[in-house]
């Protein structure tokens, strides 16, 4: 990618203006990414929190802190909702009368579905301007302390149109994360959130009950210093942000269920055949699950390795 | 660690000849670390497959191999037995009469009951000279190629004497594995298997179950390339070697199925609340798990980090 070529190749990518609802690690970083890339002019950044707002003003994420988000989208070229999922819907409703005619509304919320239920709430002539996305890198580490330029590069970025996305908006949400270095995919709302409640939701969800399961046991505090490399990337991601995470498992409960039944019956298999001392049947199950995981390849390659 | 220093400080630390009965991940590694360290003569190595003996020739992990186990351990001062958990009875038997006097037999498996159960059953008055051994430090790649001398580095070594180890050749295993740079710890074997059984031998249960989940569905291999770094670290450990972990999961069945117990009452736990829709009852459970990880420090401090 080199910037001053694509910006000049595709003069509509520029952003004059962009507004980021929420700066937070996603949001922080891609005001970050799109100004690396010399594709935006002014920042104006909202949050809740004043604090934030100040971080994201000293580690130059923003450039200009706006006292609300109706104030933070006048005048913005391109609006990015990067709140918790569970905040999306008043965000919207908020920004919606103030939005400028071809404005593009974007959202980074993990799940989709009832993002795009929300938005058909409120956005009502509106919905034309909203692109619904989700970029998939995400650290555990969540705030905008944690923000960085180069969070998205060649991690997949999931668009998930709806029948109202204006086309042109759509293929500028596409020009916009390929240029931030991202692997871009269609899907709809529902696929996409099939999807994550499997390779995503759902281990959070084990991870999380793993590690409470390890804290509620008399022993635990003795046993927990043994985890050695393989448990401490096994855990990681029970270390998440609990806000966060309460809205994705809730608003994709359904999908996480399903998945979560999926995997019970997976473990069921392992416990008969552990429990019955098959062992040539239980080494087959290994052996499955061995030989998928050493020829996983992820889009993009970036996480590719160990 | 400076190992002329240690040799001298400790003269009885000098290994003249190393018997490696299995020369995998474990063995070679222990024997290029000793090696490393000055700690060593002559390395002499046996493996069932004429392959992993060349290799282990050629990488100089061993001086000269051995037609058998038996012929293997002639005039070693340490023996270690580093074969999969099924196979320690079996090495047991046939290296007993051909032991020296005050050799060393130290086992590297990571079940310890069973292995301790079958030295009571074949090694009868040369029980004394066992010490039963557990270095954490697995990678999920197995085999002599990703032998390591620095493997041990700063990673527990658990060892799990009996009523009848020789106290002389307890302290001269503690002082080999300190000298190779790894935190000494002694347990029972049954607080040792019950111990892995909570932070190593369940987790890979849960990450062989949940891959096999994925892969057992339709759409399994659309989402699988959708996984992000979340994924990849929480099914990182679900590549490892399907005959190793056969062994691990059947010979500790007990103390893993009775973690696969807690944590399924904890998989319940959160269900119960996202099924329900108290999302205040799910932050908080998450809360528990988020702030437990983000303050587990392992022993010795290697794996620290995300």
């Amino acid at each position: 990618m080199t910037p001053p070529a694509a910006v000049t190749d595709t003069p509509a990518l520029y952003v004059p203006r962009l507004a980021v609802i929420g700066c937070g690690l996603i949001g922080g970083s891609f005001a970050l990414a799109l100004r690396a890339a010399g594709l935006v002019g002014e920042v104006v950044g909202h949050s809740a929190s004043p604090r934030t707002l100040e971080k994201a003003l000293a580690l130059g994420a923003i450039d200009r802190a706006a006292e609300s988000s109706a104030a933070a989208v006048a005048g913005a070229h391109l609006v990015l909702v990067s709140v918790p999922v569970s905040a999306t819907e008043s965000v919207l409703r908020a920004v919606r009368d103030g939005l400028e005619p071809e404005a593009m509304l974007m959202d980074v919320g993990s799940t989709k579905r009832d993002v795009v239920d929300a938005a058909r709430r409120v956005l009502r002539d509106r919905l034309r301007n909203f692109v619904p996305a989700h970029p998939i890198a995400g650290k555990e580490m969540a705030g905008i302390s944690h923000a960085d330029a180069r969070l998205f590069q060649g991690r997949p970025a999931i668009l998930t149109p709806i029948a109202q996305t204006d086309p042109g908006l759509l293929r500028g949400a596409e020009a916009i994360w390929s240029a931030l270095g991202a692997q871009v995919r269609q899907m709809s709302p529902e696929n996409h959130d099939a999807t994550f409640a499997a390779v995503s939701h759902l281990p959070h969800l084990l991870a999380f009950a793993y590690f409470n399961a390890m804290l509620g046991q008399p022993a635990g505090q003795d046993y927990l210093p043994m985890g050695g490399s393989g448990f401490r990337d096994f855990t990681r991601i029970a270390a998440s942000d609990p806000q966060v995470w309460r809205d994705i498992l809730s608003t994709n409960r359904e999908e996480v269920l399903k998945q979560c039944l999926r995997f019970r019956h997976a473990l069921d298999a392992f416990e008969h055949v552990i429990r019955g001392g098959n062992l040539e049947a239980l080494e087959g199950l290994i052996r499955v699950a061995s030989e998928g995981r050493s020829h996983w390849q992820p889009l993009g390659g970036k996480t590719a390795g160990r």
